[in-house]
């Protein structure tokens, strides 16, 4: 078997790219987390881009551990904030990893920001770097509106304020399948199967 | 005399105001503040742009007054943030008019941002409408960086995380006469001086 590390300290994200490989079956692949491997230290997200942290963290999880390393970077882009909270969505509110605040913040900041100009995407790059070998990295985008209030407890982040293009549901009151089949992550991790097949064949 | 209605409920932007016109010395012209004039009730600020929300507070003003009306609408746009808070500058940390919190906010959002990805431009679109004349509407930049600690009493907003370009100090730190000479609100009202003349002409 090879091994594959999932290189993220977010249990939640860790549970979906889990879940989004599981139903892709890549033969031969042994999915591993952080939990798994011993600690190492991660350098913060600098990048300006989504596609560089991705490509940053799963560089830095390689070269700790020896492992080929899967990363992802995400985030929430709104049309009316030109395209941020982008990759300063987990700190948005200013505090990292606080979802609620950062979801407040954006629903206040948008208060006087008119239904036509609510439109907004969930993005994802995803990075494959195998040590010593090649580097691969994705993205997935998923459109959207934003709503007025939240709603939903499924998923993290800002599903609770996100309706995806043809659902009246945020995607936080989708079920995890639901989510998977339309999401950045899932579309992102689908697009980093062919990489992981051949590095299972490898 | 010709009267002229400067159309802001900010005291401290009615005062930058009125002190870049003094120096201007337009003659034949009388300022007025809002405190002047009967009260009347001012849409939000809704627009996309600084234009569109100068634009639509000096023809509110003017349909309401029946003056020749001035109006401004202002912010930061920070390069980090692709150009927010932008018009959203004075409600960024979700309430109106929290100066300290909003700036307290975007120091937070770029703490991981380096000094080279610093950069920064305070904007300010002015706006003059006169009633059943003409609309003029014009635009003042200022380039800079920002700091990551608030310095300096002078001024308001985002002055204090605010270095001009070919300053060390804050625009905070600076003293009026200096700032308007530098300033994008300085820029805009002696953009809309010939305007002015005009008006006090006819």
């Amino acid at each position: 078997m090879t091994r594959v590390l999932l290189a993220t300290r977010n249990q939640k994200k860790l549970a979906e790219l889990r879940r989004i490989l599981a139903v892709e079956e890549v033969s031969g692949l042994e999915v591993l987390g952080l939990a798994d491997v011993d600690e190492f230290e991660e350098a913060p997200e600098t990048g300006a881009t989504f596609e560089e942290n991705a490509l940053a963290k799963a560089r830095d999880a390689a070269a700790a551990t020896g492992l080929a390393s899967v990363a992802d970077d995400s985030g929430l882009t709104v049309d009316a904030l030109n395209g941020m909270p982008g990759v300063l969505s987990a700190r948005w509110a200013g505090q990292h990893g606080d979802d609620r605040a950062n979801l407040d913040l954006v629903l206040a900041q948008l208060t006087d920001v008119g239904d036509e100009r609510r439109g907004a995407a969930f993005v994802c790059a995803a990075a494959l770097v195998v040590p010593g070998g090649e580097e691969t990295v994705v993205r997935g985008e998923w459109r959207g509106a934003l709503t007025r209030k939240a709603r939903g407890t499924n998923g993290f982040g800002y599903d609770p304020i996100f309706v995806p293009e043809g659902e009246t549901r945020t995607s936080a009151e989708l079920d995890p399948a639901e989510k998977d089949a339309q999401s950045h992550r899932g579309r992102a991790l689908r697009a980093l199967v062919p990489a992981l097949r051949q590095l299972a064949r490898a």
